[in-house]
Protein backbone atom coordinates (compact mmCIF):
# COMPACT_ATOMS: atom_id res chain seq x y z
CA UNK A 1 0.00 0.00 0.00
CA UNK A 2 1.49 3.17 -0.82
CA UNK A 3 -0.58 5.72 1.64
CA UNK A 4 -1.12 9.37 2.49
CA UNK A 5 1.53 11.32 2.45
CA UNK A 6 3.38 12.35 6.19
CA UNK A 7 6.13 13.98 7.93
CA UNK A 8 7.45 12.83 10.76
CA UNK A 9 9.79 15.81 12.38
CA UNK A 10 11.39 15.16 15.61
CA UNK A 11 12.43 18.64 17.52
CA UNK A 12 15.19 17.76 19.47
CA UNK A 13 15.14 18.25 23.58
CA UNK A 14 18.17 21.17 23.51
CA UNK A 15 16.24 23.01 20.60
CA UNK A 16 12.95 23.67 23.40
CA UNK A 17 14.83 23.58 26.48
CA UNK A 18 17.87 24.56 28.18
CA UNK A 19 19.85 21.85 29.34
CA UNK A 20 22.01 23.47 31.69
CA UNK A 21 18.61 24.11 34.09
CA UNK A 22 16.45 21.40 35.15
CA UNK A 23 12.80 21.67 33.47
CA UNK A 24 13.56 24.73 31.85
CA UNK A 25 11.12 25.37 28.34
CA UNK A 26 12.33 28.15 25.65
CA UNK A 27 8.94 29.51 25.34
CA UNK A 28 9.49 31.85 22.55
CA UNK A 29 10.94 29.16 20.68
CA UNK A 30 8.40 27.03 21.46
CA UNK A 31 5.77 29.53 20.30
CA UNK A 32 7.50 30.06 17.14
CA UNK A 33 7.93 26.30 16.12
CA UNK A 34 4.08 26.03 16.63
CA UNK A 35 3.30 28.33 14.88
CA UNK A 36 5.26 27.42 12.01
CA UNK A 37 3.74 23.57 12.15
CA UNK A 38 0.24 25.23 12.14
CA UNK A 39 1.03 27.53 9.10
CA UNK A 40 2.33 24.94 6.85
CA UNK A 41 -0.97 22.68 7.16
CA UNK A 42 1.01 19.41 6.30
CA UNK A 43 0.02 16.10 8.07
CA UNK A 44 2.91 15.27 10.32
CA UNK A 45 3.53 13.23 13.52
CA UNK A 46 5.51 15.47 16.03
CA UNK A 47 7.92 13.69 18.52
CA UNK A 48 10.24 15.56 20.78
CA UNK A 49 13.11 14.42 22.96
CA UNK A 50 13.47 14.69 26.86
CA UNK A 51 15.89 18.04 26.82
CA UNK A 52 16.46 19.18 30.32
CA UNK A 53 13.29 17.35 31.67
CA UNK A 54 13.72 13.68 31.10
CA UNK A 55 17.49 13.23 31.26
CA UNK A 56 18.72 14.61 34.29
CA UNK A 57 16.49 12.29 36.13
CA UNK A 58 16.92 9.36 33.52
CA UNK A 59 21.07 9.71 34.28
CA UNK A 60 20.47 10.32 38.00
CA UNK A 61 18.69 6.79 38.45
CA UNK A 62 20.04 4.85 35.75
CA UNK A 63 17.40 4.17 33.64
CA UNK A 64 19.20 3.63 30.62
CA UNK A 65 21.16 0.58 31.80
CA UNK A 66 17.91 -0.97 33.25
CA UNK A 67 16.73 -2.72 36.51
CA UNK A 68 19.21 -2.64 39.08
CA UNK A 69 18.86 -3.33 42.84
CA UNK A 70 21.86 -1.42 44.11
CA UNK A 71 20.16 1.95 42.71
CA UNK A 72 18.60 3.10 45.63
CA UNK A 73 14.52 4.16 44.68
CA UNK A 74 15.47 3.37 40.91
CA UNK A 75 11.53 2.14 40.36
CA UNK A 76 10.26 5.92 41.79
CA UNK A 77 13.24 7.01 39.97
CA UNK A 78 11.95 5.53 36.67
CA UNK A 79 8.08 6.98 37.78
CA UNK A 80 10.04 10.69 37.93
CA UNK A 81 11.47 10.54 34.96
CA UNK A 82 8.01 9.25 32.98
CA UNK A 83 6.55 12.20 34.63
CA UNK A 84 8.89 14.88 33.64
CA UNK A 85 8.55 14.02 30.36
CA UNK A 86 4.60 14.12 30.36
CA UNK A 87 4.98 17.41 32.04
CA UNK A 88 7.36 18.36 28.74
CA UNK A 89 5.27 17.12 26.37
CA UNK A 90 2.18 18.66 28.20
CA UNK A 91 3.75 22.33 27.51
CA UNK A 92 3.84 21.51 23.99
CA UNK A 93 0.27 20.31 23.81
CA UNK A 94 -0.80 23.12 25.39
CA UNK A 95 1.32 25.57 23.16
CA UNK A 96 -0.79 24.24 20.17
CA UNK A 97 -4.11 24.10 21.84
CA UNK A 98 -3.60 27.64 23.02
CA UNK A 99 -3.38 28.70 19.19
CA UNK A 100 -6.68 25.78 18.73
CA UNK A 101 -5.07 23.34 16.96
CA UNK A 102 -5.90 19.60 17.41
CA UNK A 103 -3.48 17.33 18.58
CA UNK A 104 -3.10 14.50 20.94
CA UNK A 105 0.20 12.98 22.66
CA UNK A 106 0.84 9.77 22.60
CA UNK A 107 2.38 8.16 25.91
CA UNK A 108 5.14 6.47 24.46
CA UNK A 109 5.76 4.00 27.77
CA UNK A 110 2.05 2.71 27.11
CA UNK A 111 2.36 2.51 23.48
CA UNK A 112 5.74 0.67 23.25
CA UNK A 113 7.31 -2.23 24.54
CA UNK A 114 10.32 -4.23 24.65
CA UNK A 115 10.69 -8.06 23.84
CA UNK A 116 13.74 -9.91 24.42
CA UNK A 117 16.08 -6.50 22.62
CA UNK A 118 13.13 -5.80 19.77
CA UNK A 119 10.92 -2.60 20.51
CA UNK A 120 7.05 -3.20 19.53
CA UNK A 121 4.97 -0.08 18.80
CA UNK A 122 1.45 -1.75 19.81
CA UNK A 123 -0.73 1.73 19.09
CA UNK A 124 0.13 2.17 15.51
CA UNK A 125 -3.63 1.53 14.69
CA UNK A 126 -4.43 4.37 17.29
CA UNK A 127 -1.51 6.81 16.05
CA UNK A 128 -3.48 6.17 12.40
CA UNK A 129 -6.81 6.60 13.53
CA UNK A 130 -5.52 9.83 15.10
CA UNK A 131 -3.99 10.89 11.74
CA UNK A 132 -7.42 10.27 10.26
CA UNK A 133 -8.63 12.53 12.35
CA UNK A 134 -6.53 15.47 11.24
CA UNK A 135 -5.05 15.32 15.10
CA UNK A 136 -1.46 15.71 15.46
CA UNK A 137 0.06 12.61 17.31
CA UNK A 138 2.63 14.19 19.30
CA UNK A 139 5.04 11.30 20.98
CA UNK A 140 8.55 11.86 23.12
CA UNK A 141 11.30 10.09 24.43
CA UNK A 142 10.63 8.06 27.45
CA UNK A 143 11.03 4.83 29.49
CA UNK A 144 10.58 1.62 27.76
CA UNK A 145 9.58 -1.05 29.74
CA UNK A 146 10.07 -4.70 28.86
CA UNK A 147 8.66 -8.13 28.92
CA UNK A 148 11.64 -9.40 30.95
CA UNK A 149 11.15 -7.15 33.54
CA UNK A 150 13.45 -5.01 33.26
CA UNK A 151 13.48 -1.44 30.87
CA UNK A 152 15.43 0.77 29.68
CA UNK A 153 14.99 4.45 27.81
CA UNK A 154 13.32 5.03 24.30
CA UNK A 155 14.70 7.57 21.93
CA UNK A 156 12.90 9.87 19.51
CA UNK A 157 15.16 8.60 16.93
CA UNK A 158 13.85 5.25 18.16
CA UNK A 159 10.28 6.31 18.01
CA UNK A 160 11.26 7.30 14.40
CA UNK A 161 12.29 4.20 13.46
CA UNK A 162 9.75 2.27 14.32
CA UNK A 163 6.98 4.47 12.67
CA UNK A 164 8.38 4.29 9.32
CA UNK A 165 9.03 0.50 9.75
CA UNK A 166 5.12 0.27 10.93
CA UNK A 167 3.01 2.65 9.78
CA UNK A 168 0.26 0.93 7.26
CA UNK A 169 -1.93 3.59 5.60
CA UNK A 170 0.50 6.30 5.78
CA UNK A 171 4.36 6.51 4.07
CA UNK A 172 6.89 8.94 5.50
CA UNK A 173 7.88 10.81 2.68
CA UNK A 174 10.32 13.20 4.49
CA UNK A 175 12.25 12.58 8.26
CA UNK A 176 13.16 16.16 9.49
CA UNK A 177 15.41 16.57 12.54
CA UNK A 178 15.18 19.99 13.92
CA UNK A 179 18.50 21.05 16.19
CA UNK A 180 20.26 23.76 17.53
CA UNK A 181 22.94 23.47 14.31
CA UNK A 182 22.63 23.93 10.57
CA UNK A 183 23.42 20.35 10.28
CA UNK A 184 26.58 17.96 9.63
CA UNK A 185 29.54 19.60 9.23
CA UNK A 186 32.71 18.07 7.58
CA UNK A 187 36.16 18.99 7.67
CA UNK A 188 37.17 21.18 4.70
CA UNK A 189 40.54 21.11 2.57
CA UNK A 190 42.83 23.25 4.63
CA UNK A 191 43.20 22.23 8.14
CA UNK A 192 41.28 21.13 11.25
CA UNK A 193 39.41 23.92 12.55
CA UNK A 194 38.12 24.43 8.67
CA UNK A 195 34.82 22.97 8.63
CA UNK A 196 31.82 23.47 6.32
CA UNK A 197 28.34 22.11 6.12
CA UNK A 198 27.74 18.80 4.38
CA UNK A 199 24.24 19.70 1.91
CA UNK A 200 23.55 16.79 0.44
CA UNK A 201 25.12 13.34 2.01
CA UNK A 202 24.05 10.19 -0.24
CA UNK A 203 23.36 6.81 1.76
CA UNK A 204 26.55 5.15 0.50
CA UNK A 205 28.93 8.51 1.59
CA UNK A 206 27.56 8.26 5.29
CA UNK A 207 30.20 6.47 6.81
CA UNK A 208 32.59 7.63 4.91
CA UNK A 209 31.93 11.85 6.60
CA UNK A 210 35.14 13.32 7.90
CA UNK A 211 33.10 14.48 10.60
CA UNK A 212 34.01 17.64 12.62
CA UNK A 213 32.94 17.15 16.50
CA UNK A 214 30.67 19.68 17.85
CA UNK A 215 29.03 17.59 19.89
CA UNK A 216 28.10 21.01 22.40
CA UNK A 217 25.64 21.78 19.70
CA UNK A 218 24.29 18.24 18.60
CA UNK A 219 21.13 16.99 20.75
CA UNK A 220 21.70 13.44 21.03
CA UNK A 221 23.23 11.47 23.79
CA UNK A 222 25.76 9.93 21.43
CA UNK A 223 26.55 13.19 19.56
CA UNK A 224 26.50 13.11 15.80
CA UNK A 225 28.01 9.76 15.67
CA UNK A 226 24.92 8.23 17.68
CA UNK A 227 22.86 10.72 15.34
CA UNK A 228 24.21 9.02 12.02
CA UNK A 229 23.46 5.53 13.46
CA UNK A 230 19.78 6.30 13.91
CA UNK A 231 20.17 7.96 10.81
CA UNK A 232 21.11 4.99 9.27
CA UNK A 233 18.00 2.73 10.44
CA UNK A 234 15.87 5.37 8.86
CA UNK A 235 17.36 5.02 5.38
CA UNK A 236 16.83 1.64 5.17
CA UNK A 237 13.70 2.30 4.29
CA UNK A 238 14.52 4.18 1.42
CA UNK A 239 13.01 7.73 3.36
CA UNK A 240 14.85 11.10 2.72
CA UNK A 241 15.84 12.89 5.95
CA UNK A 242 16.88 16.35 6.65
CA UNK A 243 18.52 18.38 9.55
CA UNK A 244 17.82 21.42 9.81
CA UNK A 245 18.44 24.17 12.42
CA UNK A 246 15.40 24.92 14.35
CA UNK A 247 16.90 27.84 15.66
CA UNK A 248 16.67 29.99 12.51
CA UNK A 249 13.10 31.40 12.13
CA UNK A 250 10.92 29.71 9.23
CA UNK A 251 13.44 26.72 8.64
CA UNK A 252 10.79 24.90 9.94
CA UNK A 253 7.97 25.58 7.86
CA UNK A 254 10.33 25.65 5.07
CA UNK A 255 11.63 22.02 5.34
CA UNK A 256 7.96 21.11 6.01
CA UNK A 257 6.74 22.62 2.58
CA UNK A 258 9.89 21.65 0.64
CA UNK A 259 11.57 24.79 0.37
CA UNK A 260 15.19 25.25 0.13
CA UNK A 261 17.48 25.52 3.04
CA UNK A 262 20.42 25.82 3.94
CA UNK A 263 20.77 22.58 5.91
CA UNK A 264 22.09 18.97 5.42
CA UNK A 265 19.81 16.40 3.65
CA UNK A 266 20.84 12.95 3.51
CA UNK A 267 19.25 10.77 0.41
CA UNK A 268 18.52 7.04 0.38
CA UNK B 1 -3.44 -19.62 34.70
CA UNK B 2 -4.24 -18.65 38.41
CA UNK B 3 -2.10 -15.52 38.50
CA UNK B 4 -0.90 -13.06 41.22
CA UNK B 5 -3.75 -11.76 43.60
CA UNK B 6 -4.32 -7.95 42.49
CA UNK B 7 -7.30 -5.41 43.38
CA UNK B 8 -8.89 -2.78 41.00
CA UNK B 9 -10.08 0.27 42.89
CA UNK B 10 -12.30 3.04 41.01
CA UNK B 11 -12.28 6.36 42.23
CA UNK B 12 -15.00 7.93 41.47
CA UNK B 13 -14.95 11.63 39.77
CA UNK B 14 -16.85 13.26 41.95
CA UNK B 15 -15.22 12.02 44.95
CA UNK B 16 -11.94 13.62 43.79
CA UNK B 17 -13.50 16.63 42.54
CA UNK B 18 -15.96 19.36 42.77
CA UNK B 19 -18.48 18.61 39.89
CA UNK B 20 -19.96 21.61 40.26
CA UNK B 21 -16.82 23.88 39.32
CA UNK B 22 -14.95 22.80 35.95
CA UNK B 23 -11.29 21.60 37.22
CA UNK B 24 -11.47 21.54 40.68
CA UNK B 25 -9.79 18.56 42.42
CA UNK B 26 -11.15 18.24 46.07
CA UNK B 27 -7.19 17.99 47.69
CA UNK B 28 -7.43 17.20 50.97
CA UNK B 29 -9.79 14.10 49.87
CA UNK B 30 -7.30 13.24 47.23
CA UNK B 31 -4.22 13.32 50.01
CA UNK B 32 -5.98 10.98 52.41
CA UNK B 33 -6.88 8.78 49.90
CA UNK B 34 -3.15 8.52 48.60
CA UNK B 35 -2.13 7.66 51.99
CA UNK B 36 -4.80 5.25 52.60
CA UNK B 37 -3.69 3.35 49.12
CA UNK B 38 -0.09 3.77 50.28
CA UNK B 39 -0.66 2.01 53.50
CA UNK B 40 -2.20 -0.75 52.77
CA UNK B 41 1.07 -2.33 50.74
CA UNK B 42 -1.50 -4.25 48.27
CA UNK B 43 -1.26 -4.83 44.44
CA UNK B 44 -3.97 -2.92 43.10
CA UNK B 45 -4.57 -1.45 39.88
CA UNK B 46 -5.83 2.89 40.09
CA UNK B 47 -8.68 3.78 37.81
CA UNK B 48 -10.32 7.25 37.74
CA UNK B 49 -13.10 8.60 36.00
CA UNK B 50 -13.67 12.17 34.59
CA UNK B 51 -14.97 14.64 37.44
CA UNK B 52 -15.17 18.13 36.71
CA UNK B 53 -12.29 17.93 34.37
CA UNK B 54 -13.35 15.52 31.20
CA UNK B 55 -16.91 15.44 32.38
CA UNK B 56 -17.85 19.20 31.14
CA UNK B 57 -15.85 18.97 27.68
CA UNK B 58 -16.40 15.63 26.97
CA UNK B 59 -20.78 17.07 26.94
CA UNK B 60 -20.19 20.31 24.98
CA UNK B 61 -18.14 18.79 22.14
CA UNK B 62 -20.68 15.81 22.09
CA UNK B 63 -17.98 13.36 22.26
CA UNK B 64 -19.74 10.54 23.51
CA UNK B 65 -21.81 10.40 19.90
CA UNK B 66 -19.12 10.54 18.12
CA UNK B 67 -17.82 12.20 15.22
CA UNK B 68 -20.62 14.92 14.05
CA UNK B 69 -19.36 17.22 11.30
CA UNK B 70 -21.89 19.87 12.65
CA UNK B 71 -20.14 20.19 15.83
CA UNK B 72 -18.03 22.85 15.56
CA UNK B 73 -13.96 22.35 16.49
CA UNK B 74 -15.48 19.18 17.71
CA UNK B 75 -11.85 17.23 16.66
CA UNK B 76 -10.19 20.23 18.88
CA UNK B 77 -12.46 19.55 21.89
CA UNK B 78 -11.47 16.01 21.20
CA UNK B 79 -7.83 17.36 22.08
CA UNK B 80 -9.13 19.28 24.88
CA UNK B 81 -10.96 16.64 26.62
CA UNK B 82 -8.07 14.27 27.18
CA UNK B 83 -6.08 17.47 27.65
CA UNK B 84 -8.25 18.30 30.86
CA UNK B 85 -8.25 14.33 31.62
CA UNK B 86 -4.13 13.98 31.67
CA UNK B 87 -4.36 17.11 33.74
CA UNK B 88 -6.60 15.51 36.45
CA UNK B 89 -4.29 12.51 36.01
CA UNK B 90 -0.79 14.30 36.52
CA UNK B 91 -2.46 15.88 39.83
CA UNK B 92 -3.41 12.48 40.93
CA UNK B 93 0.33 10.81 39.80
CA UNK B 94 1.87 13.64 41.97
CA UNK B 95 0.04 13.10 45.02
CA UNK B 96 2.01 9.96 44.97
CA UNK B 97 5.06 10.94 43.89
CA UNK B 98 5.15 13.52 46.63
CA UNK B 99 5.19 10.34 49.18
CA UNK B 100 7.83 8.62 47.36
CA UNK B 101 5.39 6.01 45.91
CA UNK B 102 6.19 4.59 42.50
CA UNK B 103 3.22 4.94 40.04
CA UNK B 104 2.80 5.02 36.37
CA UNK B 105 0.06 6.39 34.23
CA UNK B 106 -1.57 4.21 31.13
CA UNK B 107 -2.43 6.23 29.01
CA UNK B 108 -6.15 5.30 27.87
CA UNK B 109 -6.50 6.50 24.63
CA UNK B 110 -3.40 5.00 23.64
CA UNK B 111 -3.84 1.76 25.03
CA UNK B 112 -7.81 1.16 23.89
CA UNK B 113 -9.14 1.27 20.47
CA UNK B 114 -12.79 0.48 19.46
CA UNK B 115 -12.91 -1.99 16.51
CA UNK B 116 -16.87 -2.30 15.07
CA UNK B 117 -18.19 -1.56 18.50
CA UNK B 118 -15.93 -4.32 19.91
CA UNK B 119 -13.08 -2.44 22.66
CA UNK B 120 -9.80 -3.63 22.73
CA UNK B 121 -6.47 -2.85 25.06
CA UNK B 122 -3.30 -3.07 23.10
CA UNK B 123 -1.26 -2.39 26.61
CA UNK B 124 -2.16 -5.39 29.08
CA UNK B 125 1.56 -6.49 28.72
CA UNK B 126 2.44 -2.82 29.78
CA UNK B 127 0.15 -3.00 32.44
CA UNK B 128 1.32 -6.48 33.61
CA UNK B 129 4.85 -4.96 33.20
CA UNK B 130 4.23 -2.17 35.70
CA UNK B 131 2.98 -4.25 38.26
CA UNK B 132 5.67 -6.89 38.19
CA UNK B 133 7.95 -3.64 38.70
CA UNK B 134 6.07 -2.58 42.33
CA UNK B 135 4.40 0.09 40.53
CA UNK B 136 1.27 1.17 40.64
CA UNK B 137 -0.85 1.81 36.71
CA UNK B 138 -3.05 4.12 37.10
CA UNK B 139 -5.43 4.36 34.77
CA UNK B 140 -8.55 7.05 33.85
CA UNK B 141 -12.03 7.55 31.57
CA UNK B 142 -10.55 8.90 28.75
CA UNK B 143 -11.48 9.52 24.96
CA UNK B 144 -11.74 6.54 22.84
CA UNK B 145 -10.70 6.44 18.75
CA UNK B 146 -12.37 4.32 16.78
CA UNK B 147 -10.74 2.15 14.07
CA UNK B 148 -13.85 3.29 11.53
CA UNK B 149 -12.83 7.03 12.12
CA UNK B 150 -14.91 8.09 14.56
CA UNK B 151 -14.26 8.37 18.47
CA UNK B 152 -16.65 8.25 21.92
CA UNK B 153 -15.65 8.08 25.36
CA UNK B 154 -14.29 5.16 27.49
CA UNK B 155 -15.36 4.83 31.25
CA UNK B 156 -13.30 3.78 34.35
CA UNK B 157 -16.07 1.12 34.62
CA UNK B 158 -15.70 0.22 30.65
CA UNK B 159 -11.66 0.07 31.85
CA UNK B 160 -12.02 -2.38 34.49
CA UNK B 161 -14.41 -4.88 32.73
CA UNK B 162 -11.29 -4.67 29.59
CA UNK B 163 -8.85 -5.14 32.72
CA UNK B 164 -10.71 -8.21 34.81
CA UNK B 165 -10.94 -9.85 31.12
CA UNK B 166 -7.47 -9.78 29.61
CA UNK B 167 -5.49 -9.46 32.70
CA UNK B 168 -3.23 -12.89 31.89
CA UNK B 169 -0.47 -12.84 34.97
CA UNK B 170 -2.54 -11.41 37.62
CA UNK B 171 -6.03 -12.17 38.59
CA UNK B 172 -8.53 -9.54 40.01
CA UNK B 173 -9.50 -11.08 43.71
CA UNK B 174 -12.08 -7.75 44.20
CA UNK B 175 -13.15 -4.63 42.42
CA UNK B 176 -13.25 -1.42 44.57
CA UNK B 177 -15.67 1.59 43.83
CA UNK B 178 -15.35 4.57 45.69
CA UNK B 179 -17.63 6.93 45.81
CA UNK B 180 -19.53 9.44 47.98
CA UNK B 181 -22.44 7.39 49.01
CA UNK B 182 -22.44 4.55 51.14
CA UNK B 183 -23.32 1.81 48.77
CA UNK B 184 -26.54 0.91 46.89
CA UNK B 185 -29.88 2.05 48.64
CA UNK B 186 -32.89 -0.34 48.78
CA UNK B 187 -36.35 0.51 49.71
CA UNK B 188 -37.50 -0.50 52.88
CA UNK B 189 -40.64 -2.14 53.74
CA UNK B 190 -42.74 0.84 55.14
CA UNK B 191 -42.64 3.50 52.01
CA UNK B 192 -41.07 5.06 49.87
CA UNK B 193 -39.08 7.79 51.48
CA UNK B 194 -38.11 4.62 53.64
CA UNK B 195 -34.66 3.37 52.16
CA UNK B 196 -31.87 1.40 53.57
CA UNK B 197 -28.23 0.11 52.44
CA UNK B 198 -28.18 -3.33 50.59
CA UNK B 199 -24.91 -5.12 52.64
CA UNK B 200 -24.95 -8.26 50.78
CA UNK B 201 -26.65 -8.65 47.43
CA UNK B 202 -26.28 -11.98 45.12
CA UNK B 203 -25.45 -11.81 41.47
CA UNK B 204 -29.10 -13.36 40.75
CA UNK B 205 -30.65 -10.60 43.07
CA UNK B 206 -29.09 -7.68 40.76
CA UNK B 207 -32.08 -7.25 38.86
CA UNK B 208 -34.62 -7.74 41.46
CA UNK B 209 -33.04 -4.91 43.67
CA UNK B 210 -35.71 -2.09 44.24
CA UNK B 211 -33.51 0.91 43.96
CA UNK B 212 -34.09 4.33 45.74
CA UNK B 213 -32.64 6.84 43.60
CA UNK B 214 -30.15 9.17 44.62
CA UNK B 215 -28.52 9.90 41.50
CA UNK B 216 -27.43 13.18 42.75
CA UNK B 217 -24.95 11.20 44.78
CA UNK B 218 -23.89 8.72 42.75
CA UNK B 219 -21.12 9.68 40.62
CA UNK B 220 -21.15 7.91 37.08
CA UNK B 221 -23.59 9.13 33.94
CA UNK B 222 -26.63 6.76 33.34
CA UNK B 223 -26.72 7.30 37.53
CA UNK B 224 -27.05 3.89 39.86
CA UNK B 225 -28.40 1.67 36.72
CA UNK B 226 -26.04 2.69 34.47
CA UNK B 227 -23.59 1.48 37.78
CA UNK B 228 -25.38 -1.67 37.95
CA UNK B 229 -24.93 -2.43 34.18
CA UNK B 230 -21.30 -2.03 34.77
CA UNK B 231 -21.52 -4.43 37.68
CA UNK B 232 -23.15 -7.43 36.25
CA UNK B 233 -20.45 -6.79 33.17
CA UNK B 234 -17.55 -7.61 36.13
CA UNK B 235 -19.36 -10.39 38.15
CA UNK B 236 -19.35 -12.46 34.36
CA UNK B 237 -15.53 -12.74 35.41
CA UNK B 238 -17.04 -14.45 39.39
CA UNK B 239 -15.02 -11.24 40.75
CA UNK B 240 -16.43 -9.74 43.50
CA UNK B 241 -17.51 -5.88 44.04
CA UNK B 242 -17.48 -3.41 46.81
CA UNK B 243 -19.35 -0.05 46.39
CA UNK B 244 -17.78 2.15 49.26
CA UNK B 245 -18.09 5.35 50.72
CA UNK B 246 -14.47 7.09 50.33
CA UNK B 247 -15.45 9.97 51.88
CA UNK B 248 -15.29 8.31 54.96
CA UNK B 249 -11.86 7.48 56.75
CA UNK B 250 -10.03 4.44 56.33
CA UNK B 251 -12.62 2.98 54.74
CA UNK B 252 -10.78 2.59 51.30
CA UNK B 253 -7.97 1.39 53.70
CA UNK B 254 -9.85 -1.39 54.99
CA UNK B 255 -11.61 -2.37 51.93
CA UNK B 256 -8.25 -3.15 50.37
CA UNK B 257 -7.47 -4.75 53.52
CA UNK B 258 -10.45 -6.69 53.74
CA UNK B 259 -11.60 -5.33 57.03
CA UNK B 260 -15.56 -5.08 57.64
CA UNK B 261 -16.87 -1.95 56.77
CA UNK B 262 -20.22 -0.37 56.48
CA UNK B 263 -21.15 -0.59 52.36
CA UNK B 264 -22.66 -2.98 49.58
CA UNK B 265 -20.81 -5.83 48.82
CA UNK B 266 -21.77 -7.85 45.23
CA UNK B 267 -20.93 -11.64 45.20
CA UNK B 268 -20.75 -13.38 42.25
Amino acid sequence: MVGQKLYILKLGGSLLTDKQKPESIRYEILTRITQEIINTKEKLILIHGGGSFGHPLAKKYKIFDGLDRKVVDQTLGLSRTHYAMNKFNSLIIKSFLDNNFPVLPIQTSSSFIQDSRQTFSQAINIIEATLDLDIMPILYGDILLSMDGSFSIISGDQIIFLLCRDLKNYKVSKVIFAMDVDGIYIKGKKNEKDHKLAEIIHKKELNDLELVKMDRKIDVTGGIEGKIKAIETILEFEIPIQLINGLKEGYIYNSLKNYSINCTTILP
